[in-house]
């Protein structure tokens, strides 16, 4: 993707990867297909995703009823606690901080 | 940073890229420095950012009060409609989706 930014390109990144986790182009993911995503994806920054009690957990947080499709919106509520919670670090790192996370 | 996801490095690029903005590691970003994250980082994705009155309306849309720091929860809201708006492009794709936006 030449011309665009690595901030664009992360944004791509989140967007295109919740969108490829839908085996039929759907805009809400099923639970296994919300699982699938997480633990391939994100097996470092979100834990506990492997019992079912774990998984209960994090769709609670992130406002999914039961039964309910796993849409964008709420997967974007995840993204956010994970990001606010790397962006506190840094920000506590201060003046000494590399900014890097990883 | 090996043993990362895409999807982490991702979020690992906002994070540290909206951090990295602040002259001197403060949490919150001067309109001067938030402008100049985004006309070098979203050129292609946030628009209207180089006139005055663009940038006011993008700062409200974000809630920043007058005077006040932009917040990386404030930019982290901008950075929710841009893939937002992405995420419907690709889901009104259907089937023949390629799941690349850019």
């Amino acid at each position: 993707m030449p011309g665009y930014s690595e901030l664009e390109k992360a944004i791509n990144t989140l967007v295109s990867q919740f969108h490829s986790a839908s085996a039929d182009n759907s805009p809400t993911l099923k639970t296994e297909e919300f699982k699938g995503l997480l633990s391939s994806n994100m097996p470092n920054l979100v834990k506990g995703i492997n019992t079912e009690q774990g998984l209960g957990e994090i769709l609670r947080k992130m406002g999914v009823a039961d039964g309910e499709g796993i849409s964008f919106k709420h997967f974007w509520s995840l993204i956010e606690s994970v990001a606010s919670n790397q962006h506190n670090v840094l920000s506590q790192a201060g003046s000494s901080c590399n900014c890097i996370l990883l």
